[in-house]
């Protein structure tokens, strides 16, 4: 049976549901814990961003995936809040490397408390991620436990390493790229935190490390990748409300999106220098006029429908590697979730 | 045999040397392997700090500890080099949220790259210090990396948290604080990863967890206490380019120092109006007359006097809190060195 078979039910909205809901009561708790402690400017910071909803997909993939390999839910609650948490910590961070001003509909962090408080509760999360981890033991032993925090340490070092080649890019206004360079940028920012990691600690709990993890990084990158694009394409034509960002903010911050890179590689010499020109600036010199022109370049070079049809072409390859992945794992509710899971990542609104 | 005593040598120097040499290599190793993996934009960042210098305090007391109570000097570099790893981590993050203009006599990190890549920089160097710690399984074994890692856990915990009272202070530019409230705020974001992590965890390692480890905390509250009341003091006398730092950046930065605390508590109530209005200023707004004024208060109310006076007192608490934690370790350098560090922390310059 095909992945993207139009006859497959919707399970992955009841997956989500399910899954987030016993992340966030677990992640709660753990949030509660900090501000009973004495730390008394630090616990409402702490749980404003996880507060704000989400769809706990990272921590529904890990969950679904340790299951499918037969482990229980409980195995697997730990891992999964500790990367809500650690999800939460990146948002907080990248919200001020970004200069955004909106998260989830609200207020970024750091326009609220400003950047120096911003900053450390970033921080707080990131250290809080590890309790949970920690606590694997009394579940998953000492073995499993460290290897899960192994896990933990590569996905982490993925991140920043992914988040510094955008910065970078930025900073050096590279405008020579590719969509080599976007993939590889993207693997590293996106990929690993958001569905390697899940899929890789998911198989490592279910199967008490019992598998060859690397045959999850080519269904993960396709899948995070695919993530990746749709979200650029919502920040330009989504839905403000339902986004919960502000659209075009990315034009405004200068990322260099396949968006972008695709308007750019397409475009002539002259619009080539005026773009180039345009994503130097800071996001405060950027003024709506140049914003429209930037977003007819877009139109023009069919660039938003190049970005999906990259996007629909990695959701099919995800499809394939999930039936490869997954096909002696038994049927059910679980798998069925990781089936859709492609064509859900590029429907999302 | 009394530490304070004028007969003792100068042993700290030298053993501060040995490790901090030991340690500085660690790092490099473990940093070179950042830029070698592709991280582009990373590696030169990551190394800057840490190759700027510094007296590897931390590290060196977490080896002399662990030699102490009988391990090897390999059985603790990993955790050493962990912390200061950490340590350059919380610097480059502290050097942001308190606008701090200069680094062991350079600019700060924010200043050469702009903030959001120094966040960054911060955070990568956090998750590097994971690796050293997962890698103390090959020396220590399962249980015993695990319990360093819980140590580690609770360290960044309470830096976060005392970071976060210091950073609330001055958001709500709080006046009415004591000498309690400074010394809960310090144990938290200083003493806790400067002294108190170092001293559990020699004592972890040294002891393959044999020991019950809340007895070192009162050694290091004192330890760290009386090296943060000198750091302050240092900040308005010292020269300007041993120290490394802008003179009187503390003031400009409105942070609350013992010093400051005490000469609020001290001036008279038209004196105090005008504290608490220009610790209430921006850095920038803050203006040299001003400055000069609050300088005066200081001088004219005791207030670095007083501090001395408290941080001597912390000092000979932990002279005498190290005679009974290690009455009964052999002797030798690194008894030696822990015996004389209440007194050089006081007198270093």
């Amino acid at each position: 049976m095909s992945v993207a078979s139009p006859g497959t039910s919707d399970v992955a909205p009841a997956v989500l549901a399910e899954y987030g809901a016993i992340c966030r009561q677990a992640l709660q708790g753990y949030l509660a814990v900090q501000a009973d402690r004495g730390a008394e400017y630090l616990g409402a910071a702490v749980r404003d961003y996880p507060g704000r909803g989400g769809r706990s997909l990272r921590a529904s993939l890990c969950i679904a995936v340790a299951r499918v390999f037969g482990a229980a839910t409980e195995d697997a609650v730990r891992t999964a809040t500790a990367l809500e948490m650690l999800h939460n910590a990146f948002l907080i961070h990248d919200d001020i490397e970004d200069a955004s001003e909106e998260r989830r509909g609200q207020p970024t962090l750091h326009r609220l408390h400003g950047v120096p408080i911003a900053i450390n509760v970033g921080d707080a999360l990131t250290v809080l991620s590890l309790r949970p981890l920690l606590e694997n033991r009394e579940s998953l032993g000492l073995r499993v436990s460290l290897r899960v925090l192994e896990e933990a340490e590569r996905m982490a070092r993925e991140t920043v390493e992914g988040q510094a080649i955008e910065l970078g890019w930025r900073r050096e206004n590279a405008v020579d790229l590719g969509e080599q360079d976007y993939l590889r940028m993207v693997l590293k920012k996106t990929c690993w935190y958001t569905m390697i990691f899940p899929l890789r600690t998911g198989a490592l709990i279910g199967t008490r490390d019992g598998l060859d993890l690397d045959e999850f990084v080519r269904f993960g990158f396709f899948l995070g990748a695919a993530f990746q694009i749709q979200d650029d394409v919502l920040n330009l034509i989504g839905d403000q409300k339902q986004y919960g960002k502000e659209l075009a903010g990315d034009l405004r911050e200068g990322k260099r999106t396949l968006i972008v890179i695709h308007a750019m590689n397409q475009a002539t010499p002259a619009e080539r220098a005026r773009l180039t020109a345009f994503l130097s600036l800071e996001p405060e010199q950027k003024v709506a006029r140049d914003l429209i022109w930037v977003r007819e370049l877009i139109e023009r070079t069919g660039s938003i429908e190049y970005a999906r049809h990259v996007a629909h072409g990695l959701a099919g390859a995800a499809s394939l590697e999930a039936e490869r992945l997954f096909r002696d794992r038994p049927e059910g509710r679980n798998l069925q979730f990781l089936r859709e899971l492609p064509r859900w990542v590029i429907r999302r609104s």
